[in-house]
């Protein structure tokens, strides 16, 4: 049985009213869609009850009739029956969920009365909490809307009942009890809903099913019938009506004048007397049969007993349907937090030819709120948390929410070797998405990395995707976005800044000095914190008592003694600037002559945004945070961020950067965006946790369409080898991209290069180029993937210069070389729509059998894993170690880190380290020149060559052409 | 007549049911004070119209008798009654707001029928604006829920009529409608709030209003008539039973049997048929006299002619109340733009003593949500961007939306001149609020800097306040906040990159390489862009075709020709990287040798914080941005921003950033937090848009607390004489904070200094030093806030060391210097209960006439304006000009600069330029290194002794403590 049929299940036996059809017949609120249950088996509770009480109809008596008729176990056995019922609900839903614990909250004015105890007793006996808050009888306004607002927000309460007096109850206390918990049902959007007939959402008012209950068992119920109501107006009469009329019964509200009153009462079948003490009703103009039902709120005089049901019997069922009420609500809740289907509002797209900027484009859309987007795919509002109207971020709790929801497919899109001008393998994820989503109405998710600020205002430009296949609004995410990159900026500066600082401090001051410093005596103690204590641990220091330390000991606490020639920890700005490659640092007197080379990467370079997509959680981020090697000791040990005492506040840091971004694309799908490593110094993968929390959302049949950087012999490698590796994730299909461009450059066409003019090559029909470049790069890539057992599906990013006869040859070709499918793709000029064809090949190519397999274990010596991907994955005869390489890697093993996976630092630009060498190049040694490690991260990364990990500004930068409209605010020349 | 009751007036003819009182008579809704006249208005207006109607009762006609009653202007007049009321509020609304053009969207499924077209031409004649949205008769329910999403987002439609067929008139499209857009009164919040009888914020359907008129018109309308109600049920039925039985009128629901049903009629007062179609009801059923009224939503056929009132009356009628509703829509809409009261929820404090540590009484506390507090204070919810749920961002289109409004009182919060370990501003400054708000009751806003996060993990901590007077979540305030120094951190940086990547450029390229890079043919065309064009403009050449160039043009313009040696651009980072104070950059070999010595600033030292925080909207911003100057060229011309072409980025980087951030106190009084540009290269003070938007919001007569960094000589100066000039802003009064350490420290005491234990003299009474403490330093910064003619109350922030003895003194010597007031204040102990009497003190200061004045003219010689800051504010003999800031003075007069105002960089230990002279130190000369100048922020900055704009780390930073909960998420150790 799924969750959600057990919480059918559990409240089937609840009494609620039947929703009406409106007036055509469609379901209203769309609920019947996403709630369907309980209003509609609900209605068949209903009948039951009815079925099962007419013996006891008679025997319902009030306070008129009964001197006339004696037995008085009517409301007694009713009560009981709703409380069974209730009580039996509440024990399904706590199987299912034992967590549960649902509490009634009582806001009242006064010292406590009779109806309290009923209530606060049935509660108990069914097994609700209740939360008494007691104001004094001349409270304010104020107050009680102040505790209302806590009782909002505390999620364990799920009903709130008001018992105040009467002139507290005012509109706006009414208003601000949320209408969710208000299982009195007088808040105003539930009358409304009760009103149109449809409960299935909201709550009747507890006194209104008492009442209806009463009038069934005395046979008034039935089209025809009259029935008075006498009294004060509000929501118990309004409701009653509302329940009488849909079932033919007539209501006629009491006239005022006691002539005109008799006069009605006379042909009733029953007598409603509403609201505390109500004109009398004299039995003597009851017609014979009829029955008075008398509501009124405080109990008659010293009966606080709540077991003595005889005398006060309304109230006692009140309180009853009260308590269903609270148990429906429970009930509503928890299938709220259940998986929800999604009913994604989709943007429309009309393409126009031909394709205007990409911030036009996305200018010319009007994203959804990401509130709405959030609420169409099933995340809870506290789930959200909105970073403006277009991007928010979401909460890591989704996962335990959801924890029992079985993932969706996972696709990677990769690539084959790229021209330096980039095959599109962004715009092929978020044609796909929108294909998927809008045009197979398959629940899909875009996971995408976050793009540096440095590219879009130097060469690059944005990153958003393109054309008519995008992320909106485009200009947020291309800049600072929900400010992840911001954090990893502070956070690997903030280590730097530590590791200088300490390497002055210990330079110029003696041990002793250093030890007074770091464990400095407050109020006359000395103590360790508990960081450092984590560090006397390492030491292999068990004390806690600073006095114990020897000499020695406190020279090995306080001394780091970092060797300035082997520190590995740069610092980072997320800004193309050059100048900052290598630079000297420390020239001020102040840092008293201890000045020395190093250098800064682009902020997405640093090992915390490696860190970022892997981690697992927050703790798992903090554990990675502690264990960076910043660099090593004198004596050759490795030192980490722990040990310099700053990994508790890069963990604070990040705490909000460890969630990744909600966006949507411009057909209104949802897209996470979360993080952004290197691909060649890093895994230049996406974040761990947004794959994971979108597997959730989009459900068993849906996709997670997530993008490795590079080529598919580095991204999709890394992704299998590392990402895969660390998180458990499997994909069920590979999406390559190919362009007849990167394939005649693989098929020896000429050199392709930003700036310049494509070659005529590139322009004119070249089959035979074509052919070459599948024959080689193409049918290699796909080998790759092979490697590791997924299906390939090769998706053709189309030029508006491809010709048919290339096209169709691509295709043909892919096939032959091994790819499940190979298809067009027009994305960037058509949207979605463009990309249909796309969206059924991997929609088959995922249902079919994957046999998923590391290409390497672990456990191999590091040199055999490089060697493997070597031979292997880019096809090198075999791998050539500098002797500064095979001495790093020594190190690696000794210090414990063998079995790491490796993260190759490579030339994105050929499958072998020679950016020249297009094709399948064979014939190759491949040459480690050194090894580095990102302990933190998790993985050893072997430099093949020199990696730039700073980019410089063109001579011409994008930002010349950027600007903003002072007035509408509107950004210009972002693209 | 003020905004608000021109509105009143405008709509009071308006015909609205009346609202009806609670059970309590309580107003509903808080809106009896919120909106105070519209549903009362109505109840007048329609008592009004009872009365003008009467005579057409029996002319108000249908179907049943017309034929024997010939006269048909019943309807006519009704129609036109209603819209020449509504067409006049309408009026009356443009008047007060010309800009006000209400739009009603239609939505209709399938072709053009009579009764869209009534209604078209009706708002026509009105002169209200119509959309029509027409979607075909098979229109799904996602269409209509797409289109009903944007008319909801959209602020000019005011009305929404749903023109479909029944069957598209669902549950999910009634819930999708704005309940304030809901013209015809279906929305469930509607239909709630008219049930509960308070219609003062809903909307009573249109064709129910319609059809009361008409009854009344027929003299049914008083107690104990009969009206039966036959045909469908719905939000119109509904609403006729409320309204009517509200007046005693007996309502039945008509029965479905025909025999039945006629018995009914036979005894009614009147039948109204409702929905299309109804069983008919022959008129021999009715008792003479009696009215019968058929609401038909369809026209009858052929009647497409709107003019023609009589046939189709109830119709004509309806779209006239619909226009109605539209008008009554826009009214409250044009209300809630107007300035609101305040209705401030305030978080309860019960501080416990002794008192914890800051982030336990932070965290101790639940703040509001931002979205609640933001509602309390008059903020509409499209003028917040929340970030998460305790942040947000506010626009600035607040300013203009309030532009009528009158400013609230501004105070300032200087200090005497503090010990090293500081007086406690921040907190005085929340302490006033909190008293203000929570206990005067009157509006109040503390207009706070962002802390750097620098010091967060350095030496100071926290900076959120303390004790029981603070910003919560502290730790959210300290940390990355909405991301604005992030933004300037980014923004400096680009035009640090810019610099370097020019100077390269510059220095390796030929004339018509850089030329044919900086303006590049495109498709064969070359074009300079906006950017170039201005800079173009300030070489003086008028050209806008880059052939036309001569070669020598050509070199002016690609050369910015950078001297290195007079570059001023540092870079920035928001860490404590004292490393990074002088470094070389440019040492790998790609930069070609052209390194050079520079340095990095701490992020809040960048001159685009101190543009922040004197920008006055996106524009004034974009042009400081614009002229910053970065260096000189090797002809002595300054370079800006604008030169390098990266202005508009820089804007771009920078336009979330300029929206102040909306927190919260722990009394849950708002706090505006914004800009924190240092106190000596810049002026030290929070923005001025914050001032602004805040002003606004406190109205007329409440507070808004802003706070000067360092001492009154400095921080205060500053604000007067470059913040207020540049701004307009006039403070009432200022709050000088002292403490009894600090005039201790005055009066002669020992040196104070953080991290060693305080001297016996501070921690026991001591008269003497105290005296002399008031006698110098207090006399002396009291005297220079009556040059600028404020106002002045001394705060004494009460230590816990405090004698009363010295407490007495302290306060009794401020007013013998001149001091308005002086209080003791306990607000890090109390919360703001602490501050009630320096509260009454600021409140009773405001009040008195301030006699504002600067204390120098712009015009004077820029040596002048510094001699009379020296002379007349620190007490200094005269000033002496090195020789370098002779010559710099000259190069800036010369640049034109001589008008700008002065920003000293001073030390803020003391009066003087010596940090040991304590007290008001006299006979000394201030000497003037040199000087600088942010000319994109608009001030020259003397540099009197060495300013140090990089903090460093010590060897026990804060970090060492700070720490998170990976489960709860909680943070430890920020303070």
């Amino acid at each position: 049985m799924t969750r959600l049929s057990v919480l059918r299940h559990a409240c089937r036996g609840l009494r609620v009213p039947p929703s009406q059809p409106t007036r055509s017949g469609a379901p209203v609120f769309g609920s019947a869609k996403r709630c369907p249950s309980l209003g509609l088996a609900g209605n068949r509770a209903m009948l039951r009850c009815a079925s099962t009480t007419p013996t006891s109809a008679s025997s319902m008596v009030n306070k008129y009739s009964k001197e006339q008729e004696g037995a008085e176990i009517g409301y007694e056995k009713c009560v009981s029956d709703v409380l069974e019922r209730t009580r039996e609900s509440l024990v399904a839903l706590q199987r299912d969920d034992p967590a549960l614990h649902p509490v009634l909250a009582i806001i009242q004015s006064g010292e406590d009365d009779g109806l309290l105890e009923v209530n606060r007793k049935m509660a108990g006996k069914i097994g609700l909490n209740v939360a008494q808050i007691c104001l004094t009888k001349d409270c304010t306004e104020d107050e009680i809307v102040d505790e209302l607002s806590k009782l909002n927000e505390d999620p364990r309460v799920r009903g709130v009942y008001l018992h105040l007096a009467p002139a507290l109850l005012t509109g706006r206390v009414i208003s601000t009890l949320a209408p969710e918990k208000d299982v009195d049902g007088v808040a105003d959007l539930n009358m409304g809903r009760l009103v149109r007939g449809d409960p299935s959402e909201g709550f009747v008012p507890a006194e209104a099913m008492a009442v209806m209950e009463v009038l069934e068992s005395h046979g008034v119920s039935s089209e025809g019938q009259t029935v008075v109501l006498v009294g004060a107006d509000g929501a118990v009469k309004v409701a009653l009506r509302c329940l009488m009329e849909r079932r033919g019964v007539v209501t006629l509200n009491g006239h005022k004048s006691s002539e005109s009153l008799q006069e009605q009462v006379k042909k009733a079948d029953a007598v409603v007397l509403l609201g505390a003490g109500p004109a009398e009703v004299p039995p003597t103009w009851l017609k014979p049969g009829a029955a008075v039902i008398r509501c009124d709120s405080a109990l008659t005089s010293d009966d606080h007993d709540a077991e003595r049901t005889s005398q006060n019997g309304l109230a006692h069922l009140t309180a009853a349907y009260r308590m269903q009420n609270v148990v429906l609500g429970s009930c509503r809740w928890l299938r709220e937090q259940q998986y929800q289907d999604w009913s994604l509002r989709l943007l429309k797209l009309q393409p126009l030819n031909p394709v205007p900027s990409d911030i036009q484009i996305s200018r010319a859309q009007t994203p959804k709120s990401v509130q709405q987007l959030a609420q169409e795919i099933g995340l809870l509002p506290g789930e959200l948390e909105p970073y403006g109207r277009n991007k928010a971020k979401v909460r890591l709790s989704l996962l335990e929410r959801l924890q029992a929801q079985p993932d969706g497919n996972l696709v990677l899109v990769a690539g084959i070797t790229p021209t330096p001008l980039g095959e599109g393998k962004s715009t092929v994820t978020i044609g796909l998405v929108q294909a998927l989503s809008a045009h197979l109405k398959l629940n899909s998710f875009a996971c995408l990395r976050q793009p540096s600020q440095g590219p879009t205002f130097g060469v690059k430009g944005g990153a958003a995707g393109g054309g008519y296949a995008q992320v909106i609004p485009m200009e947020e995410f291309n800049l600072h976005l929900t400010g992840d990159i911001h954090a990893i900026t502070a956070a690997n500066n903030l280590v730097a800044a530590a590791i200088d600082a300490r390497m002055l401090h210990e330079a110029t001051q003696s041990d002793k000095a250093l030890f007074n410093r770091l464990v400095p005596s407050v109020n006359g103690v000395r103590k360790f914190s508990p960081i450092q204590i984590s560090r006397l641990r390492r030491l292999g220091l068990s004390t806690t008592e600073p006095a114990s330390l020897t000499a020695e000991e406190v020279r090995a606490f306080v001394r780091l003694d970092l060797d300035p020639s082997k520190l590995t920890w740069q610092r980072v700005v997320d800004t193309n600037d050059r100048f900052l490659r290598k630079i000297t640092v420390g020239q001020a007197s102040t840092e008293k002559g201890h000045s020395r080379e190093t250098g800064f990467d682009i902020a997405v370079a640093s090992e915390i945004m490696a860190i970022l997509a892997l981690a697992d959680g927050l703790g798992d981020m903090r554990v990675r945070l502690a264990r960076m090697v910043v660099g090593t000791s004198r004596s050759g040990q490795p030192i980490t961020a722990e040990d310099l005492g700053v990994s508790g506040a890069l963990a604070v840091l990040m705490k909000d950067a460890i969630k990744p971004t909600l966006m949507q694309t411009l057909e209104g799908t949802p897209v996470f965006v979360h993080a952004g490593p290197f691909a060649n110094i890093a895994h230049g993968n996406s974040s761990v946790l947004a794959d994971k929390l979108a597997l959730k959302l989009v459900g068993r049949d849906g996709f997670v369409v997530t993008e490795a950087g590079f080529g598919a012999d580095i991204g999709m490698e890394k992704f299998f080898s590392i990402k895969c590796r660390a998180s458990g994730l499997r994909p069920s299909a590979v999406v390559l991209v190919a362009t007849v461009r990167a394939l005649k450059m693989h098929g020896g066409g000429p050199n392709v290069s930003a700036g310049s003019p494509l070659p005529r090559e590139y322009i004119d029909e070249n089959l035979s180029l074509v052919t070459g470049g599948c024959h080689s790069n193409l049918r290699k890539q796909i080998e790759i993937a092979h490697l590791f057992g997924v299906p390939v599906v090769v998706a053709l990013n189309v030029f508006k210069t491809d010709t048919a006869a290339e096209i169709a040859l691509v295709c043909r070709l892919a096939l032959e070389c091994g790819a499940r499918a190979a298809v067009p793709c027009h994305h960037w000029a058509l949207g979605g729509r463009g990309s249909v064809e796309l969206a059924r090949a991997v929609k088959e190519a995922s249902a079919a059998p994957s046999h998923f397999q590391f290409l390497y274990e672990t456990e191999m010596p590091i040199v055999e894993k490089i060697r493997t991907i070597a031979q292997k994955v880019y096809g090198a005869d075999d791998i050539a170690l500098s002797p500064q390489a095979e001495a790093e890697i020594q190190t690696y093993e000794q210090q414990g880190y063998r079995s790491l996976p490796i993260c190759m630092a490579k030339t994105h630009l050929s499958l072998s380290h020679m950016p020249d060498k297009k094709g399948a190049p064979t014939g190759f040694t491949l040459p480690i020149r050194t090894v580095r490690a990102s302990i933190g991260a998790g993985f050893i990364y072997p430099l093949v060559g020199t990696m730039s990990t700073m980019p410089g500004l063109p001579t011409r930068p994008c930002f010349y052409d950027i600007d903003l409209d002072p007035v509408t605010e509107e950004i210009t020349g972002l693209f």
